[in-house]
């Protein structure tokens, strides 16, 4: 390290573990990744894989320590609660549960829920979205977060009104490894968002989000009737699924004709590409940030306000 | 028995078996049910399977057995084929497929499919529709079927014309089991058509389906915010399943406005009530025909036209 680190900053979700450690510049001067989300750390002890991942840095005994994400659950470390919609995203800053009888200073931002007849709660994405709103942007915007459980949040100025949670990741996982269709995905290659399986499946399940189920059937009797490779058999699960998610989240309430600007896309990797696929097919306007990014930026911006000055 | 068996009726499933032996008249003697599926039956051998649920009966070696299901697709016993869509009831009675080297005169009866851009297969529903059919009925009738992976099936007259499958029941399945929602649900107890829950997760999904997704992990958040118990999370989530289904089952060229007749529903016991309860939710007319009598009926038909004049 060139310079010395000013706090650790640690995005924890339920099957990933990614901290930063950051100077009082905002730079990032180390950077640990790895699979101790929060159901392995439920088992191990979050204080032992946290330490684990600062010594191997050498850090400060002192160094303070701010996380979001799934570690501030209920079956987490220490429960940070929830603020509630509408929620203003800069009282996420303020409302940090502390760990208690710890030797260093360590914060775990609180998520954000919506009561009432839509129920739903996230976690780590409120962070999302303090590093990648737009202060510039008065009117209302639409951001879409794909994921294990993807999230689409309405904003209105800085002001979460309203979110819904799709359960598109979990259940092309669950679905492909236990259902029916596990014969269908056997084996299947990496696909892009280019193919043609991928984008069709996104067309049609986007038309038709009633026939959701029954495209996703399709995997399989499309494997049985028309030889549909392994490969093309997941592409059609992925597109399926994305494709019923766009709908959803754009469905009601959410339409696009009365937003302000182009749908926001928090993403990276292979999710990105996959949704910047679907985006451009259906002929949606949107614009791209990196998720990485976004959630270091909210968690810059938490260290500063919780920590104060020395960060 | 009273009087002799004039062959044995089989309706092999994935993951059940059921097998009736039959008189001349038509009259069931004796009855007997398992769970010994394809599933089972792939490594067991269908032959000794049968030959057992035979044998308690003390039936005789020549009696011949007509079997529907998954126990003549690819992975089954020996691939019966499927007729094709448009595809008339009666060719399939005429389309089984022998059974070789067995002592007796086993027939296995092709399922139906659907080629082109809806791809769709269907193996034992065929026998049900056979038995359940009203002759009487000259225009469009449209069928559900639920289960595992529920059909939804138009016949015009005694051709179906075409149908789709939604994985419902496997979906319930997989994510009870092996989603974030197995929390959720864990020990939930017994439920009905009457739950409440039920009922507003099927207008829910019924009127939203594009949001099925997001209303499957309302069964998340909703225990989470609103204290929902393990019974509720469960009919909340057959109930979003069956919602959407019902809202796939009906969609694009399927409306119930084009129908000369209420939807059949095929089906019994615990799935008869839930869907029954579904379709008064939605004020859908429907009719019940019972879909063990169905099959039954069905086998019987096919017994008279594959075996001839002793059955």
């Amino acid at each position: 390290m060139t310079t010395s680190p000013a706090y650790a900053a640690v995005d924890w979700g339920t099957s990933s573990f990614r901290l930063w450690l950051i100077d009082t510049e905002g730079q990032v001067l180390e950077e640990s990744r790895s699979s101790e989300g929060m159901t392995t750390a439920a088992k191990a002890g979050f204080s032992t894989i946290l330490e684990s991942h600062l010594s191997a840095f050498s850090a400060p005994d002192d160094l303070p320590v701010i996380i979001c994400g799934m570690a501030g659950a209920r079956q987490g470390w220490v429960e940070a609660g929830y603020v509630d919609v509408p929620a203003a995203l800069p009282a996420v800053l303020t409302a940090a549960a502390v760990v208690p009888d710890a030797k260093r200073d360590i914060r775990i931002l609180p998520g954000i829920a919506q009561r009432g007849t839509a129920p739903d709660v996230m976690r780590g994405e409120e962070t999302q979205l303090l590093g990648a709103r737009d202060g510039s942007v008065i009117g209302e915007q639409l951001f879409c977060m794909p994921g294990t459980h993807s999230k689409w949040v309405r904003l209105s100025g800085e002001t979460v009104t309203g979110f819904a949670s799709f359960m598109t990741g979990e259940l092309f996982d669950v679905i492909s490894k236990n259902s029916i269709l596990q014969h269908a995905v056997k084996d299947a290659g990496d696909f892009d968002g280019s193919h043609p399986v991928f984008l069709a499946a996104i067309k049609s399940a986007f038309d038709h989000p009633a026939r959701a189920t029954n495209l996703v059937f399709t995997v399989r009797s499309g494997q049985l009737l028309d030889g549909l490779d392994a490969t093309g058999a997941a592409a059609r699960l992925s597109g399926t699924l994305i494709g019923a998610e766009i709908a959803g989240g754009m469905a009601d309430g959410w339409q696009r004709k009365e937003l302000d600007a182009p749908i926001k896309l928090i993403a990276s990797g292979r999710l990105q590409d996959l949704y910047e696929a679907a985006f451009d097919a259906l002929n949606l306007p949107f614009n791209t940030i990196d998720a990485d990014e976004a959630v270091r930026r909210g968690l810059s911006q938490a260290a500063k306000t919780v920590f104060g000055g020395n960060t």
